[in-house]
């Protein structure tokens, strides 16, 4: 099963959730990670023109959202539940953070459906609905306030979830080769002469300035294209050097010159 | 340094934000991963009542804002500033991804101050923007829809701030202890006796059914409390089955029986 089918087999749940706006954002949230099945469990007020314009690019997860009366409808199919909660519980399941809730749902839906639940933005999951799922979630947050948006939360979770599948790849860069050895090192040849033409180095007494050039560009790690043009630097450096020197022995400014 | 003080050295720099209501999200969301230092590049509109109604538990932040003319100005004084950014570059920094990128900006913060710097709702940051930074980290998102809500990227990137300094630390569970060995053996023992009572084993001819058992109750790793729990159902099961034996004998039905 590749990552992406991975992802069509979790369900993301909302349990009475009380403002339009938020099933809106949560749908966006989905959308952005790959995640497209939303359920709704007894929405306070069904998705409106405030959730479509929070929805945004997410607008299809939103339109096909299913509407159930209960979290056992929502939940029906799923062979695994995981409960998304900040709040501690006195009886509670195992409880994990939510990377590794992630790992274990991605693993979990090679084999069958799996849903994360979350509560209303109030007051979470009610215990009953802690208790139809077999295992808790926490996102870590900060102990002085932990009360992330529902948005935000479902933003995080399915963050995990794409990280968890491994679509974590990067937009693809545009490919810039980096430069081999020798070049490299003709470049610092190259600057060991400029240095010395325009008396910044002494070959008598070098001290140590070639190897803090060389600690400067080995952090570096120059590409093929950048010694070019640092080389094409160094070159009219000299060419400026010598023709500083040719117009002060002729002793006639650079800048008066005629043709 | 601890790691509440290394959230403490990084900063979340919002370049022309257009909408007050995200400068509130995003205040909210940092405050929830414990980050504090907010720097409002040129925002659109300065925070009104709607960043403040959206900033909620976060208001603290979002009071304690910095307001700056240029990003130059929300830089200065940082020795890493890592761009968060949706697209693809042409001639672009090393790229990350945002795990990575907070990775990086812990431990750079344990030495100096860091910035993650966020651009615009509609088109990202400049890339001049870019440009002034060292590093850029990619939040992965679906190629076919890749636009995060601010406030949600910035709480993406708060929370993997957050993991990267080691603050996951779950919520304290109540305390109960996991049975022993021998307290599980004896209610295996316990079970048989029961299940041979019932005639649901046949001693006889026992086949696999313990072992079934045994499997089950070797994956839930019972709690010494949920022993006694289960011992009880078990003692009681046998206290009925007898009942039910003795009231057959003498041949009146249990229910219509009188005192």
């Amino acid at each position: 099963m590749n990552p992406t089918s991975t992802l069509d087999r979790i369900r993301i749940v909302l349990v009475e959730t009380s403002h339009p706006g938020n099933i809106g954002a949560a749908a966006r949230a989905m959308k952005t990670m790959g995640l497209l099945r939303l359920y709704l469990v007894n929405p306070k007020a069904l998705p409106d023109g405030h959730s479509e314009a929070m929805a945004s690019g997410g607008y299809d997860v939103l339109a096909n959202a299913t509407t159930c009366v209960s979290l056992d409808d929502a939940l029906a199919g799923t062979t695994l539940a995981i409960a998304v909660t900040a709040r501690r519980r006195d009886l509670s399941h195992p409880s994990m953070d939510v990377r590794e809730g992630a790992m274990q749902a991605v693993v979990d839906a090679r084999k069958g459906d799996v849903a994360l639940v979350f509560g209303t933005e109030m007051s979470g999951l009610a215990n009953d609905d802690v208790l139809k799922c077999q295992r808790i979630a926490h996102i870590p947050a900060n102990p002085d306030y932990s009360s992330l948006n529902l948005g935000a939360s479902v933003q995080v979770m399915c963050y995990e979830l794409r990280m968890a599948a491994g679509l974590n790849e990067l937009p693809p860069a545009a490919e810039f080769p980096l430069a081999k050895f020798e070049e490299v090192e003709r470049l610092y040849q190259h600057m060991e002469k400029m240095l010395t033409e325009i008396r910044f180095l002494n070959p008598q007494h070098p001290k140590r300035l070639m190897t803090r050039i060389r600690r400067i560009f080995s952090r570096v790690r120059l590409e093929r294209e950048e010694v070019q043009i640092l080389r094409g630097v160094l070159k009219m450096i000299s060419r400026a050097v010598r023709h500083e020197a040719a117009a002060t022995k002729s002793d006639s400014p650079p800048d008066s010159q005629e043709p």
